[in-house]
């Protein structure tokens, strides 16, 4: 597990501790600092900035995708988090500081230490061995909170990548989903099925931790994949959700579910999407565990196979169901008869959106040179 | 579970009772016969046969392959099972008779119920409506009984096909892994691991058994990929490895098998050898069970892995040790070392075979036309 240390709640946060010796080293070592943090510094010289400004956009995210329960998720187009970084001469060298916060949620700490984009940012600075510049950074939430679309992961995917693009993208993907997992750990564990889609885009498989393994699953370019994303106005029980998993499974359902996973997986590589929402939707060990804590999760998955869906699942922990297909039209429809079936039986009001998959992941979306 | 019944032990046996219809429909159903079987009857007419004897081949099979366990298996060329099938006017008609048993084993019956090519052989017959000619077969083992390597469903399936051949190809290759399925649920239990890839060939994932739904995983032609086999002489203790199989596994160990599984999809689909390797080599559900069972099994994993393996594992149920590369060359070292710890660690003698992936299957040899 990662940790990052929580020093009393000062603003803006540097996360270089001042040292006795004048001239540190310029391939500095985290061990040098008071906190113990799970990223070190990478770069052997510490960058300048490229950029006076960056705004950048990371992506939503279904994590778990049915049988792939904590080491499969993809990116969804359309939906997400921005960031802005700035270079501020009015934030001390080495600090970052969190200026403003709007969008879906303003429930947010400014304190980077308590904050997605921040801890992120943090983490990536330190990579980068930051010490000579400040920064400043606005978060626009698009994502609602808690709604099982990798909101957290959005904010941090954005905020990584913002401070590799400023300092001129020093910094592979594979480090900021290292960076990214530094502040996953802190708000939802340290598990990278939302952040590693966030930054990377499409499909990827989280094959080990310890030493990070991730393998990009490419789905063909020429097909097409949508996801029907319905979000219910529901507060998923978090600590009900993880507690409703079993610590102990049947063999024959592990069987099934590895067998399925696999499928899954040969389908997104093939781009077969009437495989991938089969496998998708043939969890025998999480969904039935979790859904019943959904008001209306089963019947919305029923309506949503019966209007043509390929498959229907719990994104994330929920409480968005998320349906696939490849027609944008016919998600259009999937996404009425889910949207009816949370308020039928689940009393729930619901918002439905079909997004494509997001096969880039978290980018620069515009700057300001020097 | 699929079942065939057992009649009085006559031979040759006739699957096609004498019924009191003297005109018996063209579409014959199971449902007609006193023996319950799961296969019926598929063609609408009777079709003749198009040779007068076929010879046919089937490989070895690679079933489990470390975290593909109950579901995931391979064909691997140049070892394997021969059937030699002719129309046999001595046979009564609607009929098959093993006439002769050769090769590396002459324990097994010749009474086609008992017998694995018999009983695949009766059940392709019986799909294909056979009323009006009866058979004989010659089977030549050419796999030892228990190794691990598909011995039974090498033999079932080289029947199954040369029946299909005989008539004229009528049925596909789902169909005669059907077909296999009767031999092998009376054999070894009812899995298609071994079964689906020596008809089809390659990689084969099962999906499912209700109904059948296999999934083949193409590795890129182009690319290498060999199998260091290593059988000690030493006979596995079926029930113990069977028994020594969990009934509950930690949730934990069903997240990283399932991870490995898709891994292991994903570098057979991309042809990348030392992914596929790694994940083979990353179970932690079966293999550790079941590799103490096998005198020297960890130490000579050790061995070729050292030895420059991607991956080792046990194959089916053992005692053969598998490991992967994609030089022939570095096979034969690998597999000396292998040969040399079974020696030394488990005091056991082995043979080390390096063969490459059968991507084809099931197969005609020969033919003699009518």
């Amino acid at each position: 597990m990662a940790s990052l240390c929580f020093q009393s709640p000062s603003k803006p946060i540097s996360y270089f501790q001042p040292k006795s010796n004048p001239s540190p080293p310029l391939f500095a070592k985290v061990s040098v600092f008071r906190c113990k943090a799970s990223v070190q510094t990478l770069v052997a010289v510490e960058p300048e900035p490229v950029f006076v400004s960056v705004k950048t956009f990371a992506p939503a995210t279904v994590a778990n995708l049915g049988p792939g329960f904590d080491f499969l998720g993809c990116a969804v187009d359309g939906l997400g988090d921005h960031v802005t970084l700035r270079v501020d001469p009015s934030v001390r060298a080495g600090e970052i500081s969190i200026s403003e916060i709007t969008g879906t949620t303003t429930k947010l700490s400014t304190n980077p230490l308590r904050n997605c984009a921040g801890i992120a940012a943090i983490a990536t600075m330190k990579m980068l061995g930051i010490r000579s510049v400040g920064l400043s950074l606005d978060l626009h939430k698009g994502l609602p909170l808690g709604s099982g679309l990798g909101s957290s992961a959005a904010s941090a995917a954005a905020a990584a990548v913002a401070v590799n693009e400023i300092f001129g993208r020093k910094l592979g993907s594979e480090e900021l989903v290292l960076a990214g997992l530094e502040s996953e750990a802190k708000v939802s564990g340290y598990h990278a099925d939302n952040i590693a889609p966030a930054i990377m885009g499409g499909f990827v498989l989280i094959r080990n931790y310890e030493p990070l393994d991730l393998k990009p699953l490419r789905f063909p370019s020429e097909k097409d994949l949508f996801f029907v994303l319905v979000s219910p106005n529901f507060e998923a029980p978090t600590k009900k959700m993880r507690a409703a998993l079993p610590t102990e499974i049947p063999m024959v359902h592990h069987v099934w579910n590895s067998s399925q996973a696999a499928a899954l997986v040969a389908a997104v590589l093939e781009g077969d999407a009437v495989m991938l929402g089969k496998a998708l939707s043939s969890d025998k060990i999480v969904e039935p565990t979790r859904a019943p804590l959904i008001p209306g999760m089963e019947a919305v998955k029923k309506a949503a196979l019966e209007a043509g869906a390929f498959g229907c699942t719990i994104s994330g922990a929920g409480p968005t169901a998320v349906a696939v297909i490849d027609s944008e039209e016919m998600g259009q429809v999937i996404g009425e008869k889910m949207v009816e079936a949370f308020w039928k039986v689940g009393h729930l009001k619901s918002v439905a959106s079909v997004k494509k998959l997001d096969k880039i992941g978290a980018r620069l979306v515009n700057s300001i040179s020097r």
